[in-house]
């Protein structure tokens, strides 16, 4: 008979993403990641490997959910502006629901740069994975007339994906509800 | 006699700045910065403190120095839109000579969000003297018609200054240099 699992895996993986949303890689010990999850240094081992294989796996774990969870607001609005609209809403009130606890890819990407290959190709695939979806909604947007017939797709695609970063930085760095739907409605403005 | 300064207070300061711009503040060590700095760690703790101290004096010397960089930009353009592209494509370019290395004001929000009151407000105050420039600047535009009159003035202010962070946020994370004047170009889109 299998040994009766002791935590579950999915619920100790959720903690360990918020451990590191709040102290990064660096300024997280392995012990903030054991209080954390509630399990003890072997179940981490034995289940998770070391920090740098929890974190990636975190990180991972962290950014697609993230990812399928932008486009399937994205492609579930009627048109492509509210699709656009919708999404950008749906960051600020996810930025209002986090506060400042912050945003594992977001600190990955400000603590990594591209120093760290494995970490940056994880956050390009999710990025280009968003920016596809991005970019098929500003063109489709465009050839409906919802969206102004001058607008660069590509450059609006850019735009879009590095708002979603600003609005998770200004609420990691305080800022209000009302100052992350500002930063919402102006970016969509960009595109009338 | 005085004995000679071994080193210029200000070049290694500088670079303390570059070695916590890469590495935040739990990522560099104390060697990290002597060795940066190339001074000894007796000449680090006689001048500068321990890593705390000299991190929120690089910090402050960093955005108090940015800040006044992007308001004499922004006053000194003929108008005030022209002002805020000035701005806009400075921090493009700045990313851009900056790539990957990171800037050290976002990587104080990233890794601290508001845990550390000291950071939290030297950052505050470096905001509010940008956002109050920005505020001026929108306002001038509008009355003089070259913003839209139906752009909220403080959610435009939001939206800039958030603008800023994204741009180093995507220089950061590997961005072109196509890339960051599009997020620029877009943002000054979101005003007309």
């Amino acid at each position: 008979m299998p040994r009766p699992k002791e935590f579950d895996r999915e619920t100790a993986l959720r903690e360990a993403i918020q451990v590191f949303c709040d102290g990064g890689f660096e300024g997280t010990s392995t012990d903030d990641l054991l209080r954390g999850m509630g399990i003890s240094r072997q179940s981490m081992y034995d289940t998770f490997g070391d920090k740098r294989a929890l974190y990636l796996e975190a990180l991972r774990h962290y950014i697609t959910e993230r990812v399928a969870n932008q486009i399937r607001i994205l492609s579930a609005a009627a048109s492509a502006l509210k699709g656009l609209e919708a999404t950008l809403n749906a960051a600020a009130i996810a930025g209002t629901k986090e506060g400042t606890s912050g945003c594992m890819g977001l600190g990955a990407i400000s603590e990594f740069g591209r120093s760290d290959h494995e970490i940056a190709s994880l956050i390009d695939t999710a990025e280009r994975t968003l920016q596809s979806a991005l970019l098929h909604r500003i063109d489709e947007g465009k050839s409906r007339g919802e969206i102004s017939a001058d607008v660069d797709t590509r450059a609006a695609t850019d735009f879009l994906s590095a708002t979603f970063s600003a609005i998770k930085l200004a609420a990691r760095g305080g800022a209000s509800p009302q100052n992350l739907r500002n930063i919402a409605r102006m970016a969509i403005r960009s595109l009338k």
